[in-house]
């Protein structure tokens, strides 16, 4: 194989009370890479498209350029060159993991053409690193549920251990990107570096019911353990009618809503798709009522990861 | 019916990283309550045995009376009188839930005799005010697990959310009592108020593997998520011989071993019976390496909750 086209969703991260720990991927939006070998060594990045021109074609700089890089020194094989054609197919600092997918397309495309000496869960640390440039720092609950699909755990991330759960058949996400901007490393620096113990304990047990709540198939659980009583209430400050939005989410019988990632965009989780998509309809009412425009997405939960397209 | 007698088990809470929100029940040691109507109203404790003098007879100061007093209030039936001789088959202070299994077995008596006017799970907040006399707070880490049996999380305290979840068949877990005391209410005011936000998130990352863990029977993520970095560090340091029995309960093969409650007993879960049994052996020569006398139980997790005897 000369060439492939790879398709990777975008997530959202958090899920509520979930922070840094939780992630899930979606069908729709996401990144596409077109990865092509070439005779000489190194990786050229030849477009990029859907990024308005704001994303760098230096290797060094770009997520799926870094994530290819550590890839091939980690097989020992800086000696194969790509020339790589990203198509962005989602909002940039929208909260959706765009840069977490770029990484996992390009670092996926790149194991294709070497015919897969790794598998799946073991490309997840170069696409990290693809996030260490990013973020600031390797954050896996993007790029987690973006290589794995589904819904994903991460226990621990010194050693690394990500589970995946499986979530019940009948929900459905929805996905309201607003057209405003919150950049990720300010988002992340509000936050308070100490929390009460009672709010941590508090945390921990959204966190057990969520948990449970997914894998017993409880969706009155899902929606109760759907609280975040540590980061909402505090980036929601950066979000425009964040309480109207999510207001209007749950009247329309969302099991609950929060922040995708750091937001801007915020996600629902509703039981069927019909719901799913009210809730849609619900949430981009609610920012037009202060007249901003923003665009939904209601899908499944993506339970392939990315795909050759 | 005139006279019950009941029997309520010992627990386990926090399990690690579930402070506050996770408990379970163990077959043995446990509390026993003999009830017996009698024709006048008022309560009457008769006897008090096992706890060496040290519990008082007031109805008022004693978890089971106050227990079966509220129960009385709820129901509308404080013409009803009953005499109560109570027997501690557990050592007090000792992180077991004592105070909780006596509350249990008191207000299940009394709903026995009643006739059953209120479900199992309806009689918690009865036994939560026992706990509230023993502890200065109404927890249900102890007497969630000991009135329902089986592994409980806590999801909410306010509004009250208590979850049961199914636990692996072949998970047993081993108690070891020592001959020192520890005060819950000083073991709780040692502990840091404020948690950094990096502590936080690596204890949900258990809490979530732990409960993920439990409902996959998936023993090796059980035993990976048995971490606790925000509690034991502090409380372990009033348990002599600490770190030297957890040593040995790991190398006898636990899957994992902590402070049980607020201590000084330990627990520690294992797969398999036999396993379970050595990691008592193991926990119990430690501490009389240090010349500390020590009790251990083996069991597995109870999944009945009291039983009349």
């Amino acid at each position: 194989m000369e060439q492939v086209r790879v398709y990777a969703p975008a997530t959202v991260a958090n899920v509520a009370c979930g922070f840094d720990i939780f992630g899930f991927a979606v069908d729709r939006p996401g990144d596409e890479v077109v990865l092509t070998k070439k005779d000489t060594p190194g990786i050229i990045i030849s477009e990029i498209t859907g990024d308005e021109g704001r994303l760098p074609l230096e290797v060094h700089k770009n997520t799926a350029g870094i994530a290819i890089q550590k890839y091939l020194e980690h097989i020992g094989r800086t000696d194969q060159g790509f020339t790589m054609a990203l198509h962005k197919d989602m909002p940039l600092g929208s909260g959706l993991g765009s840069s977490a997918a770029s990484a996992v397309a390009g670092v996926f495309a790149a194991n294709e053409l070497m015919g897969k000496p790794l598998s799946q869960k073991e490309l997840l640390p170069f696409a990290m690193e693809g996030e260490r440039v990013a973020c600031g720092s390797a954050h896996a609950d993007n790029v987690g549920p973006s290589l794995l699909g589904g819904f994903v755990i991460i226990r621990s991330y010194n050693p690394l251990d990500i589970i995946e759960i499986k979530v019940p058949e009948d929900l459905f996400a929805t996905i309201v990107h607003p057209q405003v901007e919150v950049n990720t490393k300010d988002a992340r620096s509000i936050l308070e570096r100490e929390i009460p113990l009672s709010k941590t304990i508090e945390q921990m047990g959204n966190v057990a019911g969520l948990t449970a709540g997914l894998l017993l198939s409880d969706y009155e659980l899902i929606s109760r353990s759907l609280e975040d009583v540590i980061i909402e209430p505090i980036r929601s400050i950066l979000i425009p009618q964040f309480k109207e939005v999510k207001s209007a989410a749950m009247a329309a019988g969302a099991l609950g809503c929060s922040i995708s990632g750091s937001g801007p965009s915020l996600f629902a989780l509703s039981r069927g798709l019909e719901t799913a998509e009210k809730v849609a309809v619900a949430m981009t009412g609610a920012f037009k009522d202060a007249e901003i425009e923003s665009e939904a997405y209601v899908s499944g939960i993506n339970q392939r990861g990315p795909v050759v397209s």
